[in-house]
C-alpha cells in the first residue's frame, strides 16, 4: 500500500475524530486535485456554488463522472450517515446539498446508513440506529431527495457490502490500517473496510460505473483507501472497478469560534433541531469578525473571512454570488454591523427550519418505509 | 479478555496451521476438562468409541448437551469445513463421525461452509469454495448426516453470522487477537470473529440453547474465543447467548510417521480420493511399531502405541472394542505381523472407500441443492 509510505500517526486528518489540521498538507498528502483543475469541463450553470466558493476545493477521479453529466450517460453518487444521532447537524447539510445537486444532474443517488460503523464507533445497538437512520431520512427527503433515484439500505442488512468487507480485510494488515487511521479495536478498522464496499456497491449492482461520492475533508483516508483496494490486480480481475470518484470540501468550522462543531460543546453545533431559544442564543452569541466597539466597527469594518455568521450565509443560507457579495462588502466597509447581521440570519435560519420541519413531518413515513423495507432475510 | 494472560506466541497450538504440541498443556491453558468428567453423566450405550479411546479427549461445557440427550430436549451441534479442497481428508471424518453421532442422539445439525474463511486463508475465490463445498457435503451425507435435521449455509451468504461477526470484531483489539493467533492479516482474524459467530448462530436463531461443536485440539483457541465473548456483559445482555459446548479429539498423526497430516506431504495423508494404486501405496508404506526383523518381531511383539495402522483402525475401521483389543493383542505378542496387519486394513479401507463412493455419487445432486439453496437475497 502507498498509504504506508508517506501517512503517520501525527496525521493532518482524523477520520473517526473528524478533524483537519492542513487542507494543503492534506491535499498533497492524500493526492486530491484542486477542484478547479475539473471545473472547466464543467459548464458553468451546472457548477454548485460550493465549487465557486472554495469550500468544494477538491476532488479524485471526477472526470468520469463529469463526463456523464455532459453526455448524460449514468452515473452514481455514493453517500450515507453514521445513525448516531436522530438529529442532523448543520455539517451534515453540506453533502446533503451536493448529493442532491448531483442527482439533480442525473445521477442515481445510493445512501448508506452506516450502523455498523456506529456500532464500532460507540456501540450503538442497531434498532436505535435504526430509529435515527429514519428520522436522517426524513430530513434527506425534506431537504429534496428524489426518492424514485435513490437505494437507500442499513449496512447490516446489505449481504454484497458485509461479503466484500470482509474480502478487503483479507488484503488488509494491521500495520496498514493503523499507519493510515491510528491504533483502533478490530470493528474501526473494519468499519473502513466497510465503508469502502459501501463506496463500490453501486459498481457492485452495475459494473464498472462513474460514482461520486462528496465527503467532507476528514474522510480523506476512507477514499484513499478505497483507491489503494481498487487498484490492486485482485480486485482488478474480478470486479474491474473503476476508480470511484470523490469530491471533499471544508469541515465548517464552530459556531463559537472553535476550530470545529463538536457535539460536547453545544454553542459551537448548530442542528435542524434547535428551539427557537437556543437557535437565538446561538445565533446572537457566534463568533464574528467584529471589533471590540461599533466606533472601531464603523471605522475598520468587520472581517468576513473569520466570521462565523458568514460563513453561514456562504454554506448555506445565501445560494446567491452578487447578494452574498453585496453581504460581504457592507460588512467589510462597517456598514453592517454584527449585531444587524445575527437578526437577519436568524429569521433566515428561523423560517428555514419551520419550513424543513414540515417537510420532515411529511417525510417520515415514507422514510420508515424506506428504511425498514429490506427485512432479514 | 483473559486469552491476554496465558497464551503467548509461543503457544502449544496453531489454529490456523493445523497442530498441537502437548495436549496436557493445552487442556491447562486452554481450561479443557477431562472428557472422563462428563461420561458419567452418559449412559454406556450413548458414549461413542471415541470416547473410550481417548481420542475424544476433553470438553468445555458439554453438561446441558449431555441433559438435553438425555432428557430429550432440543440441542444443537454446530460443524463447517473450511471448503479449501473438493476432497475430504481422512481427518474430517473425525468430525463428521462426531456429528452424526450427535445428530443420532436428537440434535440439530448446523453445517458452516467456512467459504469466507478459505478467503482469508488462501485467497479461494467463493466460486471455487462452493464447487468444493458440494463435493464436502456429499460426503458427509453418504457418511450418515441427516438432512431432514440440518441447516446447511455458506457464510458468505448468511447475513446474520456475516453482521455479528462484525460487532464481535467491534470488541476486540489485534493484541488480544494476536496474542491468541499470532500476527495475520485482519481477514484471518475476522476469519475467527465469523467463526463465533457460526459457533452461535444456533442460539441466534432459536434463543438459548445447549450447543456442541465437535473440534480438533488445533481449534481450541476458536473455542476459548466464542467463551471469552460470550462471557462479555454486552452480549449476555443482548442475547443471552448459553455458553456454547465443545469436545475436543486428538489430532490424527501422519501415516509415514511424521507428526501430523499435511497437504505437502502426500504420504502422510489419506484422503477419502486415493486411487486403489495410491491407498496400497501409502497403507503398504505406512510407519508402524513394527520391529527391524520379522525373528526380533515375533520375539519382542509390535508396538501399537505408535503404528498408523493401528491408528486407522482405533479412529476409523474398527468401532468394536473387543475386536480392536485383539487386533492389539496378538500385534504386542508378535503373532500379527506388519505385512499382514497392513493387508487387512487395506482390503477393509478398499471395501470402505467403494461403499462411500457409490453413495457419495448418489448423494452429490441433493448436496448441490443445499449448498445453492440460499441464493444471495
Amino acid at each position: 500500500m502507498n498509504s504506508d509510505d508517506n501517512i503517520q500517526n501525527d496525521s493532518v486528518v482524523d477520520a473517526f475524530g473528524g478533524s483537519v489540521t492542513d487542507y494543503d498538507r492534506l491535499m498533497n498528502e492524500f493526492g486530491i486535485r484542486p477542484i478547479d483543475e475539473v471545473l472547466g469541463l464543467l459548464p458553468k450553470s451546472k457548477r454548485h456554488y460550493y465549487m465557486n466558493r472554495n469550500i468544494m476545493f477538491g476532488h479524485t477521479s471526477l472526470e468520469p463522472v463529469i463526463e456523464s453529466i455532459n453526455k448524460k450517460k449514468p452515473f452514481a453518487i455514493m453517500t450515507g450517515i453514521k445513525p448516531s444521532s436522530a438529529e442532523y447537524h448543520i455539517g451534515n447539510l453540506i453533502t446533503c446539498n451536493e448529493v442532491i445537486y448531483f442527482q439533480k444532474l442525473g445521477g442515481k443517488v445510493y445512501f448508506c446508513i452506516a450502523d455498523i460503523e456506529s456500532y464500532a464507533d460507540g456501540r450503538l445497538p442497531l434498532d436505535q440506529a435504526e430509529q435515527n437512520a429514519i428520522e436522517n431520512v426524513a430530513d434527506l427527503i425534506a431537504l429534496g431527495l428524489n426518492l424514485d433515484k435513490a437505494y437507500v439500505y442499513r449496512q447490516s442488512h446489505q449481504m454484497d457490502v458485509m461479503r466484500l468487507g470482509y474480502l478487503l480485510s483479507s488484503h488488509a494488515t494491521h500495520n496498514m490500517m493503523k499507519s493510515i487511521y491510528g491504533e483502533h479495536r478490530l470493528g474501526v478498522y473494519n468499519a473502513a473496510f466497510i465503508q469502502v464496499a459501501d463506496i463500490l456497491l453501486p459498481q457492485l449492482h452495475n459494473g464498472p460505473l462513474p460514482t461520486v461520492t462528496p465527503i467532507g475533508a476528514d474522510q480523506a483516508p476512507h477514499a484513499r483507501l478505497s483507491h489503494d483496494f481498487v487498484r490492486k490486480k485482485f480486485f482488478q480481475d474480478t470486479y474491474k472497478f473503476m476508480l470511484p470518484g470523490f469530491t471533499f470540501h471544508k469541515l465548517i468550522q464552530g459556531l463559537d469560534g472553535s476550530d470545529k462543531m463538536a457535539k460536547r460543546n453545544p454553542m459551537s453545533v448548530l442542528t435542524l433541531f434547535e428551539s427557537n431559544k437556543s437557535l437565538k442564543k446561538k445565533i446572537m452569541n457566534a463568533f464574528t469578525g467584529g471589533r471590540t466597539t461599533v466606533e472601531e466597527q464603523r471605522e475598520l469594518g468587520g472581517q468576513p473571512k473569520i466570521c462565523r455568521i458568514f460563513d453561514l450565509y456562504r454554506y448555506f443560507f445565501q445560494s446567491d454570488e452578487k447578494k452574498l457579495k453585496e453581504i460581504e462588502g457592507s460588512c467589510r466597509k462597517g456598514e453592517l454591523l454584527c449585531g444587524e447581521d445575527k437578526k437577519n440570519l436568524l429569521g433566515i435560519i428561523q423560517e428555514f427550519m419551520q419550513a424543513h420541519e414540515k417537510k420532515r413531518q411529511d417525510a417520515l413515513p415514507k422514510a420508515r418505509e424506506v428504511v425498514l423495507e429490506r427485512l432479514d432475510g
